[in-house]
This record gives structure tokens, C-alpha cells and sequence, in this order.
């Protein structure tokens, strides 16, 4: 049996997994900058994602891996990947061809905004 | 002891919480569309969020809600709350007052970008 490589211990030292072994992962589109999703990432979906530049995240109801676009097409290519302060959360910067929603919106976020009272800024 | 109002039933039938009862709320800047970080809200931190103007998560490490900026001054009110497709995850439009992450950073993701294979985009 092949063997799987191991993420770079320089990175993962940095990463906080939760009791479920997973990190948030927002993913934006890099040049307009609209959130386009949510996903979540296990060590191994972090290592494929730095390093075959296309997103892969850990699907937490199918408990399997996947990768963006595999099915749909709307693939999603890595440009940058940050970590967040406490290392719980990613920013995946990436160009993503059509869809980002299996939907079929741009991003999961287009279903409609809840009621809310606005914060009003202190002058 | 006063009662705690509910969160409005059309909008707790729309959102999905985690076995630890949270959805996990992306927080971006209004206008620049910075991600500035990510936290969590139980139901009780999104009715305060949508209700109140500001901006309140549930710390999964003090168990306890906090109100960003009470301690910092570096508030963020709040413009807009979408729910993703499968209502697990919010992305909340703010005007971030200064800085959004602890350590000074204007994000919490400044912290600096993983090494990564950037994607090659098929022409």
C-alpha cells in the first residue's frame, strides 16, 4: 500500500482541529472577493489542498472526501491559503469556474439575507 | 427572571446547528469585502446579532458570549446576515470598527499565507 505524506509539520503546527479533526474553511473568490462557501477540511484535505491546487474538503455528512468541481465542473483553483490568528479557520483564496453552489448560485450565501436591525456607528 | 425572547421560528427552521448547538458566522467587511474573521453563534448569539446591531459570537473556549469590541472598542456593526445553502454557516456584512482581530491585525487572517501549488486554471 502507497503510502500517504504526511502535511508539512511546519504547517500543521499552526492548525487547531477541533474534537472532530476538522478546521473551517471559507472560501473566497480572489479578485472580486465574494464569499462564495463554507467547507471543512481534515488534515489530509489541508495537505491535498496546499499542494494539488484545487480545493478539497472533508464532506462532514458523507464522511468522504471531495473535491470541487469533480462532479459539477465548477472547479476551484488555489491561489492563496491563510490561517486565521488561533488556527481553527482558513481563508482559501481561489478562482472558481461558474458556480460556486451546487444550487447553481455564484455562492451559497445568494439564498436571501434575514431581517436584521443595522447597527448604527457611533459618529 | 425575565424571559429570553426565542429566535424567530422562520429563522431557527432556517439554520442547521452542530452537535455543540453552533453555526459558524464569516464576518466581512461591508465595502473593502475583507473577511475579517470567523466565530461561532449558538441561538441565542444569532437572535442577539440579528436584533442588536452588533456583533455577538459564543467562545467555544471560555463557553461564554462576547460581544466584539466590548472590551476592545473594536466594534462591528452589523449591515447583513445571509444563511448558506444547508444553514450551517452565516456570512455577516459589518462595518468593522478598527481592527478585527485580537492581536491588532486588521484581520485575523494577516498573520500570513501558507506555501501553496497555485492552481492552473485550463484556458
Amino acid at each position: 500500500m502507497a503510502s500517504v505524506p504526511d502535511l508539512d509539520p511546519t504547517v500543521s503546527s499552526r492548525l487547531r482541529f477541533d474534537d472532530a479533526g476538522l478546521v473551517a474553511a471559507v472560501v473566497q473568490q480572489h479578485d472580486s472577493h465574494e464569499v462564495l462557501m463554507l467547507g471543512w477540511m481534515d488534515v489530509e484535505a489541508v495537505r491535498r489542498t496546499l499542494t494539488e491546487g484545487r480545493v478539497t474538503f472533508w464532506s462532514r455528512s458523507r464522511q468522504e472526501y471531495w473535491r470541487k468541481g469533480d462532479t459539477s465542473g465548477h472547479a476551484q483553483y488555489v491561489r492563496s491559503v491563510a490561517v486565521d490568528c488561533d488556527g481553527d479557520a482558513l481563508l482559501v483564496q481561489v478562482h472558481q469556474v461558474g458556480a460556486a453552489c451546487h444550487t447553481g448560485d455564484r455562492t451559497c450565501f445568494d439564498a436571501g439575507d434575514l431581517d436584521v436591525v443595522v447597527g448604527d456607528v457611533p459618529a
